[in-house]
This record gives C-alpha cells, sequence and structure tokens, in this order.
C-alpha cells in the first residue's frame, strides 16, 4: 500500500514541516520505497514533482522540501507498487484537465480485476489500478457536466456517486484536487486534522523535529491536512468517515 | 518574444550543458524574465518543471540545471510574456494526455486576435494563446485519428496540416513532443544541430563553459538539439526550413 499527504488552507501555506515526516515513510522510517509524487496548485497553475525513487533517497525531494512553496491545495504521494512497474509514468499523483481546470488525483489502494469503459477522453499513460480510475472519474464528471463544472455541492455529491460505484473493486483511499477544493475518502485508512488559532507547537512522529505555529501564522489562518496515518504525536487527528467523499475548502472541513 | 529549447536522442542524454546557456538568457543575458519550464520524457511518462521567476533567479531552474536527468525527448522554454500576465497557470510548457501518451507543447510567438473553437476536449487553463493553439491542436489530431496514434508520417502530415492552418494568426515557433518523437516548427527563428561521432568539443556562447563530447558519449550516440537562437559559438547551427513541421526521430532529423 502506499502513503497520502494533502493540503487545503485559506491562506497560500507551505508544506515543509510535515514533509519532513512523510518523506521519511518514504524507505526510511517505513517501506514505501517505488516512487513519490507532490502537486502545489498555485492559482490555477500546477506544479507537479515526480520521482520513481524512494522519496528519502531522491534529490527532488531533498529540494521540496527545503524550498517552501506555499500553495493553497497540495496532494503527496509516496508508493509501494501493487499494480503496475515503478516507473515515471506510474508515479502518483496523476494530472488531467477538466473544464478548464487541472485535477490531480493519487490513491492509496487497490482495485482489484478493474477495467472500465474508457471512451477515449482520458486515457491512462501508465498500468495502474489507480490512474484508470481517475481516467473513469473524469469521463464521468465531464459526461454528466458537459457545460462545464457544476457548484461545489452538485460536484461533491458526484464525486461521492462515483466513488460509490468503485468502492466494490477493493481499497480506493484517494486524494483529488482541482485548486480550488480538496476531495478525500476513506475504504481503510486516512486521517484529518484542521489547524487554526489558537496555533500550538506540533511535534513531528517520524523524526524529532518540531514547529511552533504560533510563530509562523496570523489568527485568521486555517489548515487542513489529511494523512493516512498522523503525522504528529501531540495533536489530535481524526479519522476520516469511512466510504464518503469528504470535500475540504479554505481549510474547512465540509462532510456534504 | 520567448526561448525555446528542444532535445531528441537515441539514447538517454542529459541536457545540463545545454541549459546552462539557455537559462542564463532567462533574466541574466536576455531579456526572458517571465518564468521558464521545462519537461524531461522517461519512458511514457514526463517530469514538468516550471517557475513563474526567471531562470536566471529560480531555485528550482538551478536544480534542474546541476541534476543530470537523462532524457530521449526534453522541450524547455524561457518566456517573456506577450498575451496572458506572468503566473503558474501561463508558463510553457503546457501538458495534456492523447491516446494515452503526455504530449508536450512550447510556444514562441504571438496569434492575434485568435479564438479558436474549442469543443471541450481540451480546454485552456491560462489566459495564453500558445495553450489555445495546443488544445486545438490536440483537439484536431483526435478528431482526425479517433483510434489511435496513426503512424509517424500520418502524424507528421496532420501536424502540419494544423500548423498551415494556424500561422496566418501569427508568429508560431514551437516545440511539440509525446516522449517518442519532437516535432519543431519555425516561423521567425528556430536553428538545429545533430551531434553524432566524431563528437566534438563544444563551448557555450552565453557563458565561458566547454565540454569534450567525446569524453561522455559512445560511437552510436545522436542527439538533435532544436533552440531559437545557436548555444554554442564554435559549431553550426542550421535554421530550420521556415513554415514547415520538422520531425526528430533517434536524434534524427526528418523533414517529411
Amino acid at each position: 500500500m502506499c502513503e497520502l499527504l494533502g493540503m487545503n488552507c485559506n491562506v497560500p501555506t507551505d508544506i515543509c514541516f510535515s514533509l519532513t515526516g512523510f518523506q521519511a515513510r518514504g524507505g526510511a522510517t517505513d517501506v514505501h520505497r517505488d516512487g513519490w509524487g507532490i502537486a502545489f496548485f498555485e492559482g490555477r497553475g500546477v506544479r507537479l514533482f515526480l520521482d520513481p525513487q524512494p522519496s528519502c533517497e531522491s534529490p527532488v525531494a531533498e529540494f521540496v522540501r527545503r524550498y517552501p512553496i506555499r500553495s493553497l491545495n497540495v496532494v503527496a504521494h509516496i508508493r509501494q507498487a501493487t499494480q503496475g512497474p515503478v516507473g515515471l509514468e506510474n508515479t502518483h499523483p496523476f494530472i488531467r484537465e477538466l473544464w478548464g481546470r487541472y485535477w490531480i488525483f493519487a490513491h492509496n489502494g487497490n482495485l482489484v480485476d478493474y477495467s472500465p469503459d474508457l471512451d477515449g477522453s482520458y486515457l491512462p499513460v501508465g498500468q495502474t489500478d489507480s490512474e484508470r480510475a481517475f481516467c473513469l472519474l473524469l469521463q464521468t464528471l465531464r459526461n454528466q457536466f458537459p457545460d462545464g463544472e457544476p457548484d461545489p455541492s452538485a460536484l461533491h455529491a458526484a464525486i461521492n456517486d462515483f466513488t460509490s460505484g468503485t468502492r466494490r473493486f477493493g481499497t480506493f483511499n484517494f486524494l483529488l484536487s482541482n485548486g480550488g477544493r480538496l476531495f478525500a475518502h476513506r475504504s481503510t485508512e486516512l486521517h484529518y486534522i484542521v489547524r487554526q488559532a489558537p496555533f500550538a507547537v506540533a511535534h513531528l512522529k517520524d523524526e524529532d523535529v518540531a514547529i511552533d505555529f504560533s510563530e509562523v501564522t496570523t489568527p485568521d489562518d486555517r489548515v487542513a491536512l489529511v494523512a493516512t496515518l498522523p503525522l504528529t504525536d501531540n495533536e489530535v487527528w481524526t479519522p476520516l468517515p469511512a466510504e464518503h467523499v469528504v470535500m475540504f475548502t479554505d481549510g474547512a472541513y465540509c462532510p456534504g
């Protein structure tokens, strides 16, 4: 299996602290050695860093961890391969465009005997079940809303409907973002935390590193983090509700 | 206007030497200060680095220049904005998927009053004429070949036809790759060189840096480079034929 990390905020925020703990799991403190990737939205644009090397040894990961890219929406993934060989084309997150926005998707799980009927509007480049599911999701959304992005509640409901139909193939923890919102779905393991005033000190589980968020935030900041397993050992992380897509907007939790 | 740099090879090759000269033009030895980007194909996968900062000041550019990513197909761009504000979503090269392959596009020029009729299969995320042209190109190819990628000569001819219809809107120097081939079109300025045995010493125009390619190659290597302006001052760069799409495959020049 893999690990997921997502962030959704109301002010552009860097994710360097969380990445320090997350990337250690890519082969150092945990077994996910088959590549890693991270996408940062900046406005409508997106920066996508991918590396089929283990994140704990990747020069790209080291660079990204030290370079404070400030973003409202981030999706990251470290991979332990199930379907599809280790390679750049099978490294999450995946990117496509729909309705004139980039969409980013990362999956932790395994969809068995999963060969969806794709009409050619989105086709997988690699060999993973994950990319096939992402292609079918975007195809479904485009067919359902041919005139463009619907209002957030209709979009949320459509993503939830799609997910209900896909769960029967297997484990389907995922993160999805179009730069405006972050969608998260838990099959087995996915936790979240919303940090807001009063901010406190957080201490990583995977490395002896701490940060006092009160020193680097303003009272109006709100940051939601979603991770397969809690990243800190002195904060309360909450499991997402199972088998239901949650939407995060401006750092707020919207179960829908 | 902007500058383009492309590479197509028969063995995975790093582009660090050429990037050293090219990136200096992003605000240091030349005026292109409005962002830069580079895409490296590795198999069917692609790594895309984008930065709206000038390449001569960009930490991402510095990282990429020092990190030898070996690739068969590279497309790079430094921007001097004409249409669309400076921002990540307007930074070239652009990425989309067609026929289960990633396609990468970068443009140097200006298409005036260019509002093509897009059917929604590919829509621009930013505000540039360049991204609109890329979307129309992929839409045209997909409609023309709905069953998947045609043979190389048919693909080459279709891209050339599309380009003929677009040139009337203005300057349309571009580079395009799907990871297998590199397509290049010159409206005004675009030069190429094919390096093969016997390899010699090359010296950059923009910085006092030289490399002896005979020390880092094998006799079978072949590398085609395409750049707006020659990058070296002791080699012969040839202007591409004007108003005709050239295809590069395995480092070889195929005028079609």
